[in-house]
């Protein structure tokens, strides 16, 4: 692209970055921004630097959090004796989303994958063993993905926590609701037969 | 959405605010930006700011430009008696990315339109006509959209310049090229075939 600015180019670039956004439509927001007032774009640098130097991360849960400890663990009215371990912020948001759990969470900051070279010790699976054995809860929730990352980690944690007496309990698998039978796959179908639900 | 950070929902509601970037992508290019060196948040910050506080407008052909003349304009190697009259910047990167023509540019800022209460005065028409008397051009190509609004700019702009021993054209219209036949539309069909021309 040829672009008559050397301050459009600049900017164009450094959006362009920005996963799924291309010099396109780099180029459209861009043309946006300099039809906003000046105070917008103000904000938006603002809130984007910001966001990266002061982030920081809550100590109990690793959470990202404004203070050392996140809003999660800082809320008074939530159950403190279950703890949903997920793998990132955004599945921690998710699960908030549902508004269907009133505990607390540990964020693993990642999966176990030999695949992508990340190792139990570099995720916080040690610390959240550390956790258990300080605060005691009564239930441990593996809320990983239900993939072959997901369920190693599952299966390590489950490990670590054995001689904790202590509940381990995983999400329902099966098939999605709203979901057809004729479409789920093969290992979903089957999967969700081997655990299938007394309803009378 | 319940977002556990302040800093985090004041990124995502100012990248929100973007168009055709909602919150659930907002919150997406949030969790990347994380992700990164501190480094490129404020690359990016950075570029955002300045590309709103720094730009400039050419005061010859109004498009955008980092000093007082644009890159066109102050390119030598360009024809100085052509000018292509378009309604924005982004039509003007357009036209460059063809490489077809080597030509200056002036940027109009919009189209005359009732309906969304464009008047003449507030488009870039009176330094056009002050331009051409200046400069004394031999073409003026008016290559605006293909709709009423850019018709009856069109219309103006050729009155407005009737008196001047100039060159004024068009666009050309017709069907796409890759176009098929079948889907084109009546009206685009209809001037095609009366504006035919001639192969032999």
């Amino acid at each position: 692209m040829n672009l008559p600015s050397k301050l459009i180019e600049n900017a164009v670039n450094e959006i362009a970055k920005l996963p799924s956004i291309g010099k396109k439509t780099a180029l459209r927001l861009v043309i946006h921004l300099l039809k906003q007032d000046e105070s917008y774009t103000e904000k938006l640098s603002e809130a984007i630097l910001k966001l990266r130097q002061d982030i920081k991360y809550c100590q109990r849960c690793y959470n990202i959090a404004d203070e050392d400890f996140c809003q999660i663990c800082l809320a008074k009215n939530r159950d403190q004796e279950i703890i949903c371990v997920v793998e990132s912020f955004k599945d921690l948001i998710s699960i908030e989303n549902t508004a269907q759990y009133r505990g607390l969470y540990h964020v693993l900051g990642g999966l176990i994958s030999p695949i992508e070279n990340i190792s139990p010790e570099q995720l916080k699976i040690e610390n959240l063993v550390q956790r258990v054995e300080q605060e005691q809860p009564r239930e441990i929730i593996l809320a990983l993905s239900a993939s072959m990352e997901g369920d190693t980690t599952a299966f390590y944690i489950t490990k670590k926590l054995k001689d904790f007496p202590i509940k381990i309990t995983s999400l329902a698998r099966g098939l999605p609701i709203g979901g057809e039978l004729e479409y789920a796959d093969e290992i979903t179908l089957g999967r969700s037969l081997m655990a299938r639900v007394s309803i009378k």
